[in-house]
C-alpha cells in the first residue's frame, strides 16, 4: 500500500511511485507508435484511406464505460471487504485478549495466558502467510513451541488449527472453573464468540482469495479497451492531425491505467503497490495485543523510501 | 469457474477458453452478414435508401446503457451473494465441528462424533446436488449409513432433514449432560447457533436458485440489444463504408458478450464456465472438516486443462 | 412471477407473456400516430416548421438517464429486499419448528406441537393475505380451530397476533419445564429469537408495503419520459424521414417498458406478472414445515400455461 | 408523504399535488424570461452576438450527471435508512410488548404493565417530537402521569430518558423474580435486547437528523445546475429559434425538480410533502401495541384531500 | 462540518464559507490564464495552429466520469461509515451507562459508578484525539485521576486501554455479585457486549483513518482532470471565441471542486470544513451520559460565525 503525505497539486501531476504508470509504459508506447504511423500515413493503410472517423467511438464508449465502471467497482468492493475483514480480526483479537485477561483467572489456575497470547499472534501471522502463499515456518517458530510449530507447518489449514487450539484452552479453563463450583458456560460462550469471529474472518479471506472476479469480464474488458485504443488513431487523425498521438496516448493512459489499478486492487492480498499492507496490519495486531498484556511493544512498520508499505 | 494464471496482456486478447465468445459466435455471424449486405447495397433496402444515419443510436444508447448496467450489476450481486453464502457454510461447518470436538464429551459418552462429521459432510454434498438438480443418492450413500441414505433420498428437502438430525444429536448430548449434573443449555445454544447458520445458508441458496431476475428485464434488454445491432450497419454504412462490418461486429461483440456473461453469472449455481465451482467448494469444506478431526484429507479439486473447475 | 425455461435467442425477441409489452401498447400507438403525423407534415405544425432538431435530446437525455436508472434501482432494491424477507421467513419458520421438535418435550407434556405447527402455517398465510389485502378468513379457518379463526379475523394485525400466541405456547412450555426442575430460560430465549425473527419479517413487509418510493419521483420521471417521446418525432423527422416512426417507437418502447417494469417491481407484493410469487412461497414454507414434522406434503404450486406463478 | 391511488398515465402528466412543481415555479419563470430574451435578441447580448453554441453543454453535462446522480442517491439512501429505522422501532416495540405480556408476571406481582405500555407509546411520540423539533409536552401529558411528564419535558434527551425508565421497570421485575427463586437474568437479557434496539433506533435517527449531506455538495450542484440553465438559452437559440423557451424550460424543470426532490428527501424527518409520515407511523406503533394488549385501537391516520399524510 | 440554515436559491449561488471555492482559486486562475492565452492567440501555439477541436473531449469524458463518480462515491462511503461508527459509539455508550445504572448495585457495593462514567467520557475524548493526532493529556487529566491520566498518556492505544479498564470494573462487580450468591455471568455478558461494541467502533475508526483510498486512483484522477482542463481552451476557442474563458473556468470549477470535496470527505476525521464534527459529537456523547446519570449537562457546541463546527 502506498502511504504518501498529501502533496501539492502540481507535483501530484508528476508522481511516479505508486502510480501504475510503470506497468503500462510498453502498451502506451505501442499506442504512440500506431498514432505516429497514422499521422505519417494520413490514415492510409493497406494502400487505401481507412474510412474511419470519430463516429463509432461513442458507440463503443457506452459498453466501455459500463465495463470499466463495473470492473472497477467490483475490484474496489473486494479491496474494501478485505480491509474490513482485517479490521474485524484486530477487533476480535483485542476483545478476546481483553476478556481473557479480565475474566479468566491468571496462570496460577492452569490457564497459560502467555501461550494463549503467542498462539493468537501466531494465528495472525499464519493467516498472512496463507493469503500470500508464503512459508509460515519461520514466524510459527518465532511464536510457538518448536514441537507445535513443526506440527502445524505440515497442515493445510494452519490458522484454523490454531483457532481450534485456542478453543481447547478456553474449554479446559471453563471446565476447571466449573469443577471449582463456578458458572462456566455463559463465560465460555462469551469467549467462543470472539474465536468464531476470527474463524469467520479466515473464511472471508479465503473466499476473496480463492474466488476471483469471473474471468470472462476481464477478457471482455481487456479486448474492448485494446481494440478501442488501436482503432482510435485512425479515427482521430482526420480531425486532429499532428495532435493525434498526444490525444490517443492520453486516452489510452486513462483506460489502461484504470484497468491496471482494478487488476491490482481486485487481489487485495497480493504484494503489488496498491494491495493491502498485510504485514503492517499483522504487526499492528501484534502491537496492540502485546500492549494489552503489558508486554514490550515492537516498532510499527513504516513505509519505505518509495512510500510503499507491505 | 475459470481459474487461470495471470497472463500477458497480448495473449489475453486471444484467449478462447473462459471467454463467452463461443456462445455468441452465431449471432455475431448474423451481424457480419447484415453488415456485409449493408456495405454491398450501400444501405439500400427494399429498393430505396434507408435514411438511417448515426443520429438515433445515442438516443437508444441511453436506455441500452441503463439496461446493461442494471442487468450486469443485478447478476453479479447474485453471484457474489451466492459465493458469500457458501463462504458462510464453510465458516459455520468449521465452527460447529470445532465446538463439538472441544466442548462435547468424546464418543465414550454416547455422542457419535464420527456420525456427526459424516452427516455434516453429507449435508454439504446434498445441498450441492439440490442446487444443481442432480441425484444425491450416490454421495449420500458414500457418507451415511445405508438405511439413512435411502430414507433421505426420498425426501424433498434433504439438506434440511440432515440439519434436523444434527440438531437431534446435539439435543440428546445436552440432555445426557444435564442428567449428569452439568449445565447444558447455554452450550446447546452455542451449538444450535451454528446449525441455524447452516440452515440460513440453505434458505439463502434456495432463494437465489428459485427466484430469477424478473423475466421482463431479460426480454427488454435482449430486444434492445438485438434491434440496436440489427439497425447499426445501415446507420453506419454511410459514414464508414467498408469498415462498417468491423465496427458493427465489434460493437455487437461487446453487447452480446456482456449479455451472455450476465446470463451465466445470474445463475451462480449452474454449470456454465463462469458459474461457481460448487464441487470444489464442497470438497474444500470436506477437507477442512476432516483435517479438524484429524482424519485423512483427500485431494483438492483442480482446474481441468481448459482452466475450468466445476 | 414469470418462470420460463431458457429459450432460444431468436424466440426471445418475440416473447409476449411476461414482457410488459401489453401494458404499454396504447401509449406506443400514440407515439406511432405522432410520428406518422410528423412524417406526413414533414415536421410542420401550426402552419410553420417546428425548428426542432436532434440537439436538445442529449441534454434531456442526461436527466432521463439519471431518473430511469434511479427509479429502476430503487424499485429493484425493494423487490430484492422483499424477497430476502420472505427467505428469512422460510429460514426462521424451519429453525423454530426444528427447535420445537428436538428441544421441547412431545405432546405428552402438554405442549401441543400440532397446534403450534398449524398456527405457524396460518401465520404465513395470514401475512400473505395482509400484504395482498385479501380476506384471510378461509385460510385461517383451514388451519386453526374455528373459534380462534373467527376471533383473529376481526383483528387489524393478524400475523402479529398469531406470533403472540406462539410465544405464549413457548412461555408455558418453558414454565412447565422449570417447574419440573429443568433450566428453562436459555431455551426460551433460543426459541424466542426465531419468533422475533418472524416478527421482524412482518415489520419489514409492512414497511415495504406501506411506504412507496416518494411520489414526486414517479411524476417527474413520467413527465420527462412522455414529453421526451412526444417531442422526439419532430426532432428526428428532418434527419430520418420515413424511418422516423420505427426509431421513435423503438426508443419509446425502451423507455415506457422500463418505467412499466419498475412500476410493477416496486410493489413486489402485488399480483402483476413481475411481482413476487407469494402464494408459491407460502406453499413452500408449508411444505417444508410439514415434511419436518413427518406429515403429508402437498403439491408445490406450478407456473400456469402463460408461465405465471402467483 | 404523498399516498395516491395509482392513476392513469395521462392524468399523471398533469398532477399538481405531490409533485415539487410548486416550489420551483419562480425559477422556471426566470428561465422562461431569459429564454424569451434570447429569442427576442437572437442571442445578442451587450451589443454583440454571444458566440455560444451547443458545444459546451455536454462537457458540463458530465459533471452535472455525476452531481445529480450522487446527490439523489445520497438523499434517497438517507430516506430509506430513516424509514428502516422506524420499521425497526415498530418491530422492537412489538417484540418488547409481546415478551412483557407473555414472559413477565401480570400486575399482581408488582409489574405495572399498563404503565409500561404508556411509557412505550410516549417514547415513540417523544422521538417524533424531538426529530421534528416540536413541543412534546402535550403528548407526554396524554400518556404519562402528570408528574413524570413535567419532569421529562425539561430534559434534553427525552426518548432516552423514557427508555431508561423502561429498563428500570424490567430490572425491578427481574429482581423480584429472582428473590422469588426464579431465574432472572437470561430473561432480563431477552427484554434488554429490545430496549437496546429501541435505543439504537434513537441514535440512528439523531445521526440522520444532525448530520446533513456535506454542505459543499449542495453548493456545487446548485451552482452547476443554475449556471447551466442560465447559459442554455443562448446556446440553443441559434439552432432552435422559437422553440428555445419550450426546450429550456423543460430541461430546467427536470434539473430543478430533481434538485428540489433530493433536498426534501434528504431530510426525511421534515414536514415537506415527500418526507416520511412520522405521525402516521407513530400512530401505527400505538395501534399495534394497543391491540397486542387487548386495548381499544384508535383510528389510523389517513391522507388528507391533497393525498398528503404527515 | 458546515451547518447552515437553509437559504434562498439565489443567495446559495454566492455562498463562500463552506464551499470549497477558496481551495481551488489558484488552479482556476491558471485555467483562466490559459483560456485568455488561447483566445488571444486564436489557438495558435508554438508558431502554428493547434489542430484541436471538441472531438477528443467526449472520449476522455468517459474515463473522467468514471473516475470522478468512483472517487466521489468511495469518499462519501468512507464519510458515511465514519459517521455511522460514531453513531454507534453514542448508542453503545448510552446503553452501557443505562445498564450499569439500572442493573449494577450502586456505589455502596464497591462499584464506583462515578469513575466508570468518567472513564467512559475520557474514552470518547481519547478516541477523538487519537483520530485527529492531537495530544489527549489535557482531556485525560480533566476526567481521570492524575495518576491514571499520566499512565495512559504514555500508551499507544489509549482508547483500548480505557475500555480494558472498564471491562475490569465490570468483571469485579460481577465477581462480587457472584460471591454474594447472585447470578453474574449473563449480566456480565450483557455489559460486555456494549464494551465490545465500543471496541469495534475504535477498530472501525482506525481502519478508516489508517487505510486511505488506494493512492493510484488519486493520481490517475488528478492527472486526467488537469490535462483535460489544460487542453480544453485550445479545443473550444475555435467554436466559442471570446466566451471560451467563461466556459473553461466553469467546467474546470465543477471538476476541481468535486475533486477537492472528495479529497476532504475521504478523510472524515480531519479538520477541514467538510469533515465530521468530532468535537461536537464527543460533547454530545458526554452530555447524554451526564444527563443519564443526573449530573449537570454542559452546553452543546455551536457552529462558529462561518457556520463551521469542528
Amino acid at each position: 500500500m502506498i502511504i504518501r503525505p498529501p502533496t501539492n497539486w502540481l507535483r501530484m501531476l508528476f508522481v511516479w511511485d505508486g502510480s501504475v504508470l510503470k506497468t503500462i509504459v510498453p502498451q502506451l508506447l505501442i499506442i504512440l507508435a500506431i498514432s505516429l504511423l497514422a499521422v505519417y500515413t494520413h490514415g492510409h493503410l493497406f494502400g487505401g484511406k481507412m474510412p474511419l472517423d470519430t463516429v463509432p467511438f461513442p458507440l463503443v464508449g457506452v459498453s466501455l464505460a459500463i465495463f470499466l465502471a463495473f470492473r472497477n467497482n467490483a475490484a474496489y468492493a473486494r479491496y474494501v471487504e478485505a480491509r474490513q475483514i482485517w479490521g474485524r480480526i484486530l477487533i476480535a483479537a483485542r476483545a478476546l485478549m481483553s476478556q481473557v485477561i479480565n475474566y479468566l483467572p491468571a496462570d496460577g489456575d492452569g490457564f497459560e495466558r502467555k501461550l494463549f497470547l503467542q498462539r493468537l499472534i501466531a494465528f495472525v501471522y499464519a493467516l498472512t502467510h496463507q493469503l500470500r502463499k508464503t512459508d509460515p515456518s519461520e514466524d510459527l517458530a518465532r511464536y510457538l513451541p518448536k514441537e507445535e510449530a513443526r506440527e502445524l507447518a505440515g497442515m493445510h489449514y494452519i490458522p484454523i488449527a490454531l483457532l481450534d487450539r485456542l478453543r481447547l484452552m478456553l474449554a479446559r479453563a471453563a471446565r476447571r472453573r466449573q469443577d471449582g463450583g463456578g458458572e462456566s458456560e455463559s463465560l465460555l460462550w462469551l469467549l467462543d464468540k470472539q474465536v468464531s469471529e476470527l474463524s469467520a474472518a479466515v473464511g472471508g479471506c479465503e473466499r476473496i482469495s480463492n474466488t476471483p472476479i469471473p474471468f470472462a469480464y476481464g477478457v471482455l474488458l481487456h479486448r474492448t479497451v485494446y481494440l478501442y485504443c488501436f482503432m482510435l488513431p485512425f479515427g482521430l487523425v482526420g480531425d486532429l492531425g499532428a495532435v493525434t498521438p498526444l490525444v490517443c496516448v492520453f486516452v489510452a493512459y486513462t483506460l489502461f491505467a484504470l484497468e491496471a489499478i482494478a487488476q491490482e486492487i481486485s487481489e487485495p492480498f497480493g504484494t503489488e503497490p496498491n494491495c493491502l499492507a498485510l504485514n503492517a496490519m499483522t504487526r499492528n495486531v501484534e502491537r496492540s495485543l502485546l500492549e494489552q498484556c503489558g508486554e514490550d511493544v515492537p516498532e510499527a512498520l513504516k513505509p519505505c523510501d518509495r512510500y510503499n508499505i507491505s
